[in-house]
């Protein structure tokens, strides 16, 4: 951020405002104070018949990698309707969502990931916009190795084991900066 | 947003870019995309004795009702910091956090609301920056009339049918705009 969007000025500050308690980018010619704030990511882990729906990335970061659809949250939509459009737009496939399953802190890069169980409506899915490859998975079949995301790998993961319980309680936790040995 | 906060343009168009599928701010001289996204608002419902404690607030917008302490989740903390500090900066007050408990869909705001249960450190609290008055209160002395936002109401009306099974689990809701009549 190097210029106010309120007034144009190129004098924005970087540091604590009066009355405020953190930095913050504001400007000295209009007083505008330029908040930031966290952003969600949403997606869902779509099943058909006891397969797993998951998604080649085509784009950065993490191309050629495996991800469960998921992108940004937008304005003007639901969490649900989040999920559900990325699902649509990375597998051209359409969801029906059940429970929120998994929430993510991810503090280090300013996110908040949300994953909601599905079905696929019909079993039918294709190669969306942002993938290069589309296709089901059996649990023994999922490319652990090649996952795009922790965040990813720990709803995987959570959800072969609740399988054999037949319980989906919801998760809520941290992920840790890229570099720390996953748990 | 009037002036690309980039390269200071006053040329910011309100389009769908190019690639794009949406309408968005971005900027013809230097070609950035200004994304907006829906924020979350954190916040306790922190119990004490069979007491809930309930904030005044003294500041716009709903001054002088009460709300469970809660607010924007800023960037670098987790949910649950975010919820923590709002405790404190509300009420004086330090929350031991449980479970994640309700989250709500306002997207006529472009907002997200997760509420975390919680329970007093020490019983002790204070009247925090935002407030006017802070108080804890058992459940038939919840000043359900003057209560702030629709999503402290969901939230203190399911805590209550809650006690009486000793489950609390998590809901995902939708808020219809003010004005909607509550279901
Ligand atoms: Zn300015
Ligand atoms: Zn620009």
């Amino acid at each position: 951020m190097k210029f106010c969007s309120h007034c144009g000025s190129d004098q924005l500050r970087f540091d604590v405002p009066e009355g405020d308690n953190r930095p913050r980018y504001w400007c000295p010619a209009c007083q505008i104070i330029h908040y930031q704030n966290p952003k969600i990511v949403v997606g869902s882990l779509p099943v058909w018949e006891g397969r797993i729906l998951l998604c080649k990335r085509s784009i950065q970061p993490r191309a050629g990698y495996w991800t469960l659809p998921a992108g940004f949250m937008e304005n003007g939509e639901t969490l649900q309707e989040g999920a559900i459009r990325e699902t649509w737009e990375e597998a051209c496939a359409t969801v029906n969502l059940t429970d929120l399953y998994t929430v993510f802190n991810l503090p280090h890069i300013y996110q908040v990931y949300m994953f909601f169980l599905g079905e696929l409506a019909d079993g039918r899915y294709g190669v969306g916009e942002e993938s290069s490859d589309v296709g089901l998975f059996l649990p023994k079949e999922i490319p652990w190795d090649e996952l795009a995301f922790p965040t990813v790998t720990r709803t995987l993961r959570f959800y072969l084991q609740d399988l054999a319980t037949g319980e989906f309680p919801i998760r809520v936790q941290d992920i840790a900066p890229l570099g720390t040995p996953e748990p």
